[in-house]
């Protein structure tokens, strides 16, 4: 029996490993130390009353044999899929149900919707970048191009015509820079895709921060994008289902390559692989697009987005370069005085018992910078930035 | 863009649609017959209230942001993998928590598999077979083998030296014969496995209903299975999971090929390609085994084997030639007077007004059998069983 060898090509996922042992080492020096993490991608506000109350009611009905649900649509109830559906019209996007699969992750799926398509498709992917994207092609043996990011591009990388890709990974509002594409950059985006017969795979994890009207929440806000685009987006972090688990992915009637429609593939996919989100949950997250939901998980991006302002004042107040954290709960800024993101990550950690993420874990082009994030308490990430002025 | 050509060989699955179409027409011709449905291996009693309990205790915790959970360990908690680990310990097998990987279906964890296992390998599916197992290897591109199931072998197929098959299907009890292999049986399977160097997958899905206590309920009752084999089960029909969704999969710290240990490679994928298991769906499960919930769920099982001893009687009674049932949700009956499985569909939808599985659905070893199910209504079963005897 032989294994996939291109697992062996995968590099271990040292970033947060590392970090923890880092933290630790100090912690044993430094026994009581006061840290403040700002370095994790997680959410710390419970669930809200509008999910907790549509839990409790679903947990009840599947303990009455009258109400009880085994087995549901691989694809997610209706029920979803036209609460979703709804979500987007408000947007002015159209969608039928059957455009919407639930899923059990925005993670989950972005990795999976790869097993419908060929090995032999050229890869790019933006440098920082989330790793999913580029480890889940590296297992299954796909070529990866790098879309760089950088200060002059406010590490919102555009197409290049002579890059030859036929899968185009975009992330926006972005992880981990926090950086937003306008209307007219995503257009660009579509019509190299359009224009090259590729594919781009448009992670919408973060849309619910997007506050500046003029900024798209959707791929599918841009005309063309229904024939050459895959939108993934999830409950995680607008709603605070990092541990509930729901998402969906929008894969147009539209999108067709060599004659076959890529939703018809995806359907394949889900209803041999996958047998559907808990009911319970799908309830849940159907709450949260309900107008009690909306209300309360509208005040938890508030919260964060709030946290987010703190920290942007104080480098803004201290001239320190960065990018994010009006329109994304991430704030990505250039370490200071030509530190590398260790070294900086080290200095915060010693002097200011700080933790953030080091921008190279993210990609080459990510050294030099370092992520902090707004999900922390508003009080503890005030502590923070005092510390960090103190510096 | 390229897509996956190899889905394009993936065929339609047509079963369950073309039955319901076939009951369609006939409701259609004879409105208002009251059809009793012994098809679909779905579980029809509500989660016991030693389940429920749990999982509203879990929600009130995910309401309170100081006992709220965010991110969870992806391959499950550690209360509900040493739970599991308790329950293997109680039938005698030692396994390490770590070798323990909580999943949200044994379907999704059986086709995940085989991201991590090379294309290039050569894969025995038993025929009749649930048809997950050939269609993610078609999927993938592999070369697909059969061990033909048969009146003479019980439709228990047995390993044949001569064929060379690198990945090996068993599910036992089967789905959808209901033939349980004793441990002799599984030991030549083990043999052939570890002398080919090869993998068992194994599926064990419906070990709950194993109630002769000759009968092994885990491949890893077998010596030798650590090194050549993974185990994957569910709560779905021990506690009625199929709508809540959650299962474990067994890899050894053992299992390995060309030096690489396999748990470390499904760790993984899992850790880049999923995010866990809802933290209010992994508390419920622990609370399937509890000795409250055990006790509970035991008595759903008890009553679903009840059904299927009122169909075997009924079976036995007519001289019918069947297996399974006695340690297995599913009866594997023959169809009497040399009809094909379609033509026994059609007679018992028309002048029983019964619906049952084809077992041509499974495989060409299935045509002239015909799957019920024994997870109905104790008194819909019995009034199936009348309709059946008068036939």
């Amino acid at each position: 029996m032989k294994i996939n060898q291109n697992y062996l090509n995968v590099g271990e996922s040292y970033l947060f490993s590392t970090i923890s042992t880092r933290i630790g080492a100090y912690l044993e020096q430094n026994p009581g130390a006061d840290i403040i993490r700002m370095g994790i991608g997680d959410v710390t506000l419970p669930l809200c009353p509008a999910v907790t109350k549509a839990l409790h009611a679903a947990v009840d009905e599947m303990g009455e044999k009258t109400t009880f649900r085994g087995y549901g649509p691989e694809q997610g109830y209706g029920f979803l899929k036209e609460a979703v559906r709804d979500r987007y019209a408000q947007r002015g996007v159209e969608l039928a149900p059957d455009e919407i699969f639930i899923g059990d992750g925005a993670k989950s799926d972005i990795a999976n919707f790869l097993d419908i398509l060929g090995t032999d498709n050229t890869v790019m992917v933006p440098d920082p970048v989330y790793p999913v994207y580029l480890d889940t092609n590296i297992m299954s043996g796909r070529k990866v191009l790098f879309a760089k990011g950088s200060e002059s591009n406010s590490f919102l990388p555009m197409p290049d015509a002579s890059i030859e890709a036929d899968l185009i990974y975009l992330c926006s509002p972005n992880n981990p820079t926090g950086s937003v594409y306008s209307h007219d950059q995503l257009k660009a985006w579509v019509d190299y895709a359009t224009k090259r017969g590729g594919l781009i795979l448009f992670d919408a994890a973060y849309e619910c921060f997007v506050q500046d009207p003029s900024l798209p929440h959707s791929i599918f806000e841009i005309p063309g994008a229904r024939s050459c685009a895959v939108e993934f987006c999830s409950f995680s972090k607008s709603a605070g289902f990092t541990g509930t688990r729901c998402s969906y992915t929008v894969v147009s009637d539209e999108l067709e390559f060599g004659g076959v429609k890529l939703a018809k593939l995806w359907l394949r996919r889900q209803t041999t692989k996958f047998n559907g989100v808990p009911y319970i949950v799908q309830r849940g997250a159907a709450a949260v697009l309900s107008p009690e939901g909306q209300a309360q998980t509208k005040e938890q991006v508030a919260y964060y987005l709030n946290n987010a302002k703190t920290i942007r004042d104080t480098l803004r107040a201290k001239n320190v370069w960065f990018v994010g954290g009006e329109n994304a709960p991430y704030i990505w800024m250039k370490c200071p005085d030509g530190m590398d993101s260790w070294q900086y990550f080290d200095l915060l950690l010693q002097k200011a018992n700080l933790v953030g993420t080091p921008g190279a874990g993210f990609g080459p082009a990510g050294e030099g910078y370092f992520r902090l994030t707004a999900f922390g308490d508003k009080d503890r990430t005030r502590e923070a930035m005092h510390r960090l002025e103190k510096l």
